[in-house]
């Protein structure tokens, strides 16, 4: 089952290789991960997304990151109710026939053209996990020339 | 300086744990790292930026990713011409006085309004470094209660 954390650490080196250590020790593997400053300089957010195969060694992985120094607050957002959105930036080849299918897929998605060379467009899509699901499927038929995402982000809306 | 890496890795555990630790144990802090899947579940990206207050060790740490088993590129952007995106999601306080104050900050930034509760406003903007810094600068006069960003992404615009 997939699992989505909301992680505020302080803001030093050195955090971030310890909580992927926590993960990696076990096994895990981290689907997505998203480390960026706060508003408080000293603290940083991280949104994790794990798929784990084992919950009780995820409940290990709970204790240990509450218990590491650095950590000031573990949110588990998984069956909670909690906004959740991605960026995706996505280049794809067109050519005459299958500009106008990118650009009804962009219109559809409400996605931004960032830039449009002659033989590529690249897309900004936002959305929640359904959407940029819906993204990638109707891209498949195309050729994706690079794809970069942010990783999930969450907020609780509580 | 700062600097922004876009690495593709192997999809494996362990993975982002030794990245992090490569710049971990140089004493560098990681500004933001988003790592996530690509449309090839074998392979990883991540876009990393840091802050290189010695840029020859800098270039150590480039060597050491290029060296990595699980590294399949490293690209350096500082410099290039590139899309830097960047998605925040940031809950305001708001009361009948600031309330329009923060929608006009919405509506110049083109945020969408993701949440409006009686309380608070959910903003959900996406932007080059720029925006998001005047998005942060515009805010600061107000409460803000919660703030998630999934720091910068980027992709060479060749």
């Amino acid at each position: 089952m997939k699992h989505t954390f909301s992680v505020q650490v302080e803001n030093k080196f050195g955090v971030l290789a310890r909580i992927a250590g926590l993960f990696a020790a076990r096994g895990f593997n981290i689907e997505s991960l998203a480390v960026s400053p706060t508003n408080d300089p000293s603290v940083s957010n991280m949104t994790i997304v794990v798929n784990a195969p084992d919950e009780r060694i995820l409940e290990q992985i709970k204790k240990q990151l509450n218990k590491l120094v650095d950590t000031i607050k573990v949110q588990d957002l998984t069956g909670e109710n909690f906004i959740d959105r991605e960026l995706v930036l996505v280049k794809v080849a067109v050519n005459p026939k299958t500009r106008p299918q990118i650009l009804e897929i962009a219109q559809t998605l409400e996605a931004k053209i960032d830039e449009a060379a002659t033989k590529d467009l690249t897309l900004e899509v936002v959305g929640d996990q359904n959407k940029i699901h819906t993204l990638l499927e109707l891209l498949k038929p195309f050729e994706i020339k690079e794809i970069v995402r942010t990783g999930r982000i969450a907020m609780s809306r509580h």
